[in-house]
C-alpha cells in the first residue's frame, strides 16, 4: 500500500480533519499497488479480513513470484492457489517461511497465529479419495484463515453405513464443506441430516457423461435439502474461504 | 396377424416339411399388419412375451383408435401409454372392456389373467409426490405384464430417515424402480443398500438448472452405486417393462 | 408425528431408561406422517428448526390442501412455495389464518411470533425489477423463519452509483442475497465491497442467449469475488432459507 | 474389518443375545476399514456379493497399492478398474497372484473359484473394433463375477448381416450387453431381436459430433426398443457388474 | 420480374450484343421484385429448376398471401412451406387453384405438369407412424417436383423384421430419405443395405433426452454407414428438394 | 431527480465552491428516483446521451406506466422496449403523445427534435422477411437518437445477387446493423465488403438445431470478416442504441 | 470372404438350382471374414460399389495392418482413413504398392483403373487454408473411387471476390463438397449459387465459441439455401464417398 | 496483386476508358494471388484499409512463411495473429524487419509510419493478469493499425475501488476494449460509466463451470448495459481491429 497516502490519512485523522468513520470509508475504497499488470490489493486485509489471494494458474511463474513478494511485505499471512511446484520454487528463494501442500497445491505464509475457537470446526467431507485434492484445498484454505477442521473422507453414497458411522461429528459440526464429483449426491444427503449451512463442491471427478464436473452441479445445484449451496466446480478455495467467514460470525 | 400365412406355416410344420425349430424362426420373423401409417407387430406377443404396446404421443385419436381395435382383435391384453383422456373415450367406444389410469395416462385391457409370482415383487420408488405420475406409469405396466409390485413414494434423501424406515421392503424386493427429478439421488442411495438390479428413472420434475430432468439423468448415469442403469426421462413404461422382464427371469 | 410414538419415547424418557440424548437422537431421525402419496416430515422443525416446507410444483391442489392440513395440526408456523393462487383457495377454506402473497406465491401461517434480532439483518439485493418476484420468495422466507430483512432493488451494475448510493446498508448487513437475471454481475461486485456471506440466485430474467438463467447461473459460479455460494436458477426460497441458517449463527 | 468388533458381534450371536437377523443386519450396516483418505467397505461382500471394486481413475499409484493390500487380506477374489500398467507393477509386488488385463485395464485376484451356471450366458457385443477395450472391461468383470460370458464383436448396424449371422447366439443369451460409440444403434436392433434384458454401455469411440460419448448414449437412452437401459459412458465394469447380478437371478 | 430489364436484356441478345451465354449469365444474378418486405426471386426456377419456396412459419397471413400472389403471376407451380390452414384460406381467396394439404402443412399451385420418370423413384421412410407429417412434407415436395415417390412408412428398428420385409423397394430406389425421431437409428441399418444416396431427416418426435431431435440430428450425424447426409431436424422439405435434385441427375 | 440535491449543486458551482469538472462529475455518479421497485436514472441522458430506457418484458402494465410517468416528467424524448399493446394503452392514457409501433414493439415520446446528419446513416438489414421485427426494433431505436436509418430487407445469402444489388447503398453507410436467423451468414458476407463497423445481432428465427437462435449466433460470433461484433439473440434495441452511439463519434 | 460358401453357392448357380436373382440376393446378405476382434465384410464391394474401408481412429497399428492384409487378399483396391504414418509403415511392409497421402491420413491401394467420367467433376471447395486436410480426404476418396476433382481452396465469405471470380467452375460442377470451419457461411453462398447437390463439411477449425465444429455443424444445418445436407464435422472421407455415390448416378 | 491486371486497368483509366469510379469499383472486386492452399487477397489494403491478416493457427509453419512472403512483397505493413516462436524463426529468416510479440502471439512488420490522433485513444481492460495475452493481441492490433492505446489491466470487479481509481481515463477513452474471462462482469460496469462503444472479449480464463469462456462470453452478451457488443471467445486481434475501425471513424 502507498504509505504516504496512509500516512496523509493518518494525519489528517489525527488532527481531527478526518472523523474516524471517514478514514475507515477511505481506507476500505482507496489503495492498492501497482504492478503494471498486476494491481495488488493490499488493504484487503481491513476490508475482507484476510489479504487477497492470488490465484496462480494462468499466470507465469515469475508473475507469481513477484506479486508474492509485494503480498509478503505487507501481510504476515498470505496465500496462493492453483500453484505448481516450479511456482513455490520461485517463491521460496525469495520468502524463505512459504510453505507448500502439493496435494492441495497451495502456497502459504503463516507468520501470524490467528486465535482459533476450539468449539465450532469447519467439517470438510468428501464422497470419495479422488475428491481429497478439491477437499484439503478447502481444508488448509480455512485452517489458514483461523479455524478448526475436521476431515471425513470417503464416505460417498454408496455405502451410506460409512458415512452414518460418522453421523457424530456430522451433527456437531457448525459449518460443513462437501466435496464431491460423479452424481454429487453426498450434499443432498447431508443436507437432510445437518441444519447447517453446506458449502457444496462439485469435482471434476468421473468420468463420460459427467462432462467434466457438469453432473455434481448440477445435482448440487437440484438438491431438494435446505441449507445447501454451491460453488465453481474443483473450487476448493472458495468453499474454504466462504466457510470460514460463516464459522467467524457471531 | 395374417393367418393365411401362419395357418401354412403350421400345415408345413405338421407335414413334417419344417421343422419346430424352422416354424418358430419365422414366427419370430416375419408378420405383421399394415394399416399404411402403422405397422402392427401382432406376433411380438410370441416374440417378446408381450404385444405392441402403443405410444400414443404425436399420433392422432383417430390413429390410436384404429390401432387399438386392430390389436384388440388378436390380443388378449393390450397397453397405450401417454393416452390422454379423449383418446380413452375414442378407444372405450369401441373396446368396451377397456381401462384407463389417468394420473399414469395409460390405457389398458387385461381379458386373460397372469399368473403372478407373489414371492417375487418389484418395487417402485419416489423421491417426491410430483414423480408419481411417472412411477406410476412404471407400477401399472408391470402390474399389467403379470408382476407383483409394491409402492414407497416421497422418500427423496433430504429426509433420509423416511427412506430408512422401508429398509425392510428395499431389502426384500426383486427388482427395483426409482424416479426421481431435481439431483435423482435417491437411486445412489437405494443402489448402495442392496444388490439387486435398480432401474432408474430421471424424472423432468423441477425447475431452472434442473433443465427438464437433465440433471437427474446425468446424476444417474454417474451413479457411483452398483447395479444401477438408466431409462430416459420420464419414461416409466420403459421402465416398468424391464423390471417385468428382469422379474421373470429364472 | 404418531403420537403414540412421542408419547412412548417420553415415558422413557422420564423413567430414565433413556437419556435426554437418547430422545433427542430418536426424534431426529424417525417420524413422518405417512399419507401414501407423500411422507410429510413433522419432527423437521426439531431437527432443522423449521418444518418441512411444501413444494407445491408439479402437485395437485388437493395434495396441497391436504398436506397443509396435516402441517397445520402440528406445527404452529407454516410455509408453501410456488403456489398459484387456486391452491391458496383451497387451504384458506381448511386454514382460514393463512396468508397469500402473490408476487411471491407463498402461502404461509405464522401463528407463533419468532423473536427477532434487530441488529442482525438479511440484505435482499435485486439487479432489475423483473428479479423481484424472486427476491421476495427470498425476503418473505427468511421473515418468516425469524429475521429482519432488508430490501434494495433495482440496482444492476449498468448504473453503478444506484448501488453505491446504498452502500451504508450494504455494509451493514449480515448476510446478503443477491437475486439477478442477465449477466448476473451484481453478485460479484457486491461481493468485493463487503465480506460476508452472499448467496447468490440466478433468475430466468433475460431472453435470447440468457437461456433461461445460464448465463446467470454460469457468471455467479465463476465469480472471482470471495464469499458468493449459487443456489438454483429462480431459487428465492432456498436462498432465504439459507440466509436465516446463517444469521442465527452465534 | 474390524475384528474386535465382529467377534463380539458373533459371540453375542452364539450366547444367543443375538439372534441371525440381528447379527446378519449389523453386518450389513456396521463394519468399514478406514485408511484415512479411503474407506474400504470389507463386508460389501456380504451385502452385495462381492467385495468393493477399486476404482483407480484418479487415486494415486500408492492408493491403489495400499487398498488393494487390505481389500486382499479380507477377501479371495478381488478387483481394481481403470488400471494403468504401472499401478498393476505396484500391485503384483505385494500381491504375486493379480493378474492384469491391459486391454480392459482390469486388475484382479482370482483365489477361490465360482461356481459357473453354463446354461446362462451373458453375451456382450460391440458395434465396432474400436469399442472392444469397453466390452472386455464389461466381459471379464462378469466373468470374475462367476458368469459365462459369449462374445460377438464388430456386428454394427451399417452391415446388418453380420449382426444376423449371430441371431442363434444372440437368441440363447441371458442377458446381452452391447457396446457402441458413433450413433450407438445396435442396441436398438438387438432390442428388436430379443426379449432379454439389453444393457447398453455408449462409447466415446468416434469423432466430431460424437461429442465425446453423446450421441450414442442420447441415442441409446431414445431407444424405442423394449428392455433396454443405458450405463455411462464407457462404463463396461457398471454393465458387467449389472448384468452378472440380473443372471444370478432365479 | 422487372420486365424491362427483361425486355432491354433480350432485344441486346436477338440483336447479337449479348450472346446466348452472356443472357443466361446476367439472368442468373440479376432480378428479383421487391416488396419491401420481402424480395422475391422469380428467375429462382431459372437458375435452380424450381421457382422459390415461401417458408411461411414466421411470417403474416397477409406476407403469405401477398408473395403468393406475386409468385403467381410470374411461375406455374408454387409452393408454401409450414402454412397453417388460415394461410391457405387467405391464398385460396386470391388463387383458386390452389391446393392444401394439412398433414404436411403444404400449400401448393400446380398448373404445369412436370414428366415423371416412372423408372426411377424416391422412397421415403418412417422410423414411426408420428414421423409421417415430416415425411410428407418430403414427398409432397418431391411429388411437386416432378419425381415418382414411394412410401415406407413405420419401418423402425426395434422390429427389424417390418424393415426387411420392405426389402425389395427399399434396394430399388434411386434416392432415399428417412425420417426418425427419437434415437434416428434407422437410417444407419438403410444405409448398410443399399448403395444409393440416403438424406436422413431427424425429428423432435420423441421426450425426455431426445431434447427435440437432438438425439435423431446427433445419431444420425455419427452414422456410420456409407451414403447418408443429413438436414436439418424435422426439415421434410430440404430433404424433398435435395431428394428431388438428385434424382433428376443423369 | 431529486431537485434539492441539484439545485445544492449548482449553487455551490455559481458561488465558486465546486467547479465545472466537479459539478460534471457529481451529477454522472449521484441522482436517481428511487420508486421502490425501481430506481429510475434520470441523468442518464446527461451520462449518456439518452435517458434510461425501459424494458418492459417482464414487468407488470402498472409498473410500465408509473415508470415512463416518472420518465415523462424530466425527459423530452423517451423510449421503452418489448411492450406488448395494453402496455402502451395504459402508457398512452397518462402521456398522449406516445407513440406505439407494434412491429416493434416500441413505447416512444419525441418532443424534442434532434438534428440529424443525412450524410452518415445507419443501414439495417435482414437476411429474411421473418428477421424484420427485430431489425425495426433496432432501426426505430437508432431513428429516435437522432439517426438517418436506411433498411434493406429479404437479402440472405441463400439469393445473393438480392444482396449485391444493393452493394451501393451497402458501401455508403457508416455503421451497418444485419438481423439474420437460421445460418446467420449474411453478417459474414457483409463483412467482406465493406470496412465500416458491423453489428451482428441473431434472431430467433429459423426451427429445430437453430435451437433458438443459438446457431445465428454461434456462426456471427465465429466470423472470419473483419469489424463484426454481436448483439444478444433478438436484441435489436442494443443493436441501435450502439449504432447509434458509433454514428454520432467525429 | 469364405470360398467354401461361394463355390457351393455358384455351383448351385450353375446347376440351376439357384436363379441368379437368388445368388445376388444371397451374396448381398450373407458372407464376411470374421477376425474375430473384426468382421471383415468382402463383398461389400457387389453391395455398395467399393469395398469395406477401414477406419483406423481407435485400432491399434496391429489391428490395421491385419485387415489390410486380409482386405488386400481379395480387392483390387483398397482404402484406410485417419491412418498415422506408423500405420502405414506397417501397411507398407506387408503390401508394397499402398500409397499414402500425409495430409488427408489416407492409406490406399489401386491396382485397378476405374473409368472415370471427365465430364461430370465433383468440385471441393474451402472456406480456408485450415480445412484442407479434410478437403483431401474428401477429394482423394472421390478419386479413388473414380470420379474427376476439381478444387477450389480458400474462398471463405470474408473475401466474396475470391469465390465469385471461380463462378465459372462452381457453375459446371456435378456435385460440390464444401468444407468450412467458423462459421460455415461458404455451403449457404454456394448453395444460392447453384442447382447442384452440396455436401457440407463442417470443420473443427477455429477457437472459442465454434466449440470444436459445433458452429459449423449448426450453421450448415440451418442453411436456407437448397440442395444442401451436411455430414459429421470433419467427415471428409463421408463427404467423399457420397459425392461419389451421386456423381455415378444415370 | 497480378501486376498485369492492374496496369492494364490504370492505363483503362488513364486513357478514360474507364471513369475513376470503375477503377475503384474493379480494384476492390478483382484480384488476389492464387498460391493453390491460399488466396491472398492483396487489394484490401484498399478495400478495407489494411492488408489481409494471416490467422496462423491450423496453419503449417511453411504456409505461415510462404504467405508472409507474398504479403511482404506488396504491403508494408502486415500482421499475423496466433504464431508460434517457430513460425516467427520461419518469417524472420526472409523477412528481417518483422517483429515478435510472444505473449500476443503477433509477427508484424511495421515499414511505414502511420499518423496517429493522439487526442483519441483506445483504452483495452482486463479483468485479472491472466486476460493480459488477450488484451495485448488486441492493443498491438490496434496500434499497428494506426491508433494511440491505452492500458489498464487488473481491475476485475471483486475489487471494484481498483476500476474507480481509473474512472479518469475510463471517461476520456474512445473506444474500450474489455477482456475478461471467469464472470466476464467487468463489460457491464464499464458499460454503465461511459457512453462510449465497447468491444467485449470473453476470454478463457477460468476454470470448472466457465467451460472455456463459455461463462464469460454468455455474461457480456446479456449485458444490460448500453453500447456493449461481444466478439468471439480470446478474439483480441478482432476486438483491435474493430475498435481501431471505430476509433478512426469521423
Amino acid at each position: 500500500m502507498n504509505e504516504e497516502i496512509l500516512s496523509k490519512l493518518l494525519t489528517s485523522f489525527q488532527s481531527g480533519d478526518l472523523s474516524l468513520e471517514e478514514v475507515m470509508g477511505k481506507l476500505k475504497i482507496l489503495p492498492y499497488e501497482d504492478l503494471n499488470y498486476v494491481k495488488i490489493d493490499h488493504h484487503r486485509a481491513i476490508r475482507q479480513g484476510f489479504p487477497e489471494v492470488v490465484f496462480c494458474q494462468g499466470k507465469t511463474i515469475e508473475q507469481v513470484r513477484e506479486i508474492m513478494k509485494h503480498l509478503s511485505r505487507h501481510n504476515r499471512n498470505i496465500l496462493a492457489t492453483r500453484a505448481i511446484p516450479a511456482m513455490y520454487e520461485a517463491v521460496k528463494s525469495i520468502i524463505p517461511d512459504a510453505h507448500y501442500n502439493e496435494l492441495a497445491k497451495l502456497i502459504y505464509v503463516q507468520r501470524e497465529d490467528i486465535d482459533i475457537d476450539q468449539e465450532r470446526f469447519i467439517l470438510v467431507m468428501t464422497a470419495g479419495t479422488s475428491d481429497i485434492p478439491v477437499a484439503e484445498e478447502a481444508a488448509i484454505t480455512a485452517e489458514i484463515m483461523g479455524n478448526k477442521v475436521e476431515r471425513v473422507y470417503d464416505v460417498g453414497v454408496a455405502g451410506i453405513h460409512r458415512l452414518f458411522s460418522q453421523q457424530h461429528i456430522i451433527e456437531k459440526a457448525n459449518v460443513l464443506i462437501v466435496a464431491a464429483g460423479m452424481e454429487g449426491a453426498l450434499a443432498s444427503v447431508v443436507g437432510g441430516l445437518v441444519a447447517k449451512p453446506i458449502i457444496a463442491v462439485p469435482t471434476s471427478v468421473g468420468y463420460g457423461a459427467n462432462f467434466n464436473g457438469l453432473s455434481a452441479l448440477l445435482c448440487m445445484l437440484n438438491s431438494c435439502a435446505a441449507g445447501i449451496s454451491v460453488v465453481n466446480i474443483d473450487n476448493g478455495f472458495g468453499a474454504g474461504r466462504l466457510a470460514s467467514m460463516i464459522n467467524h460470525m457471531r
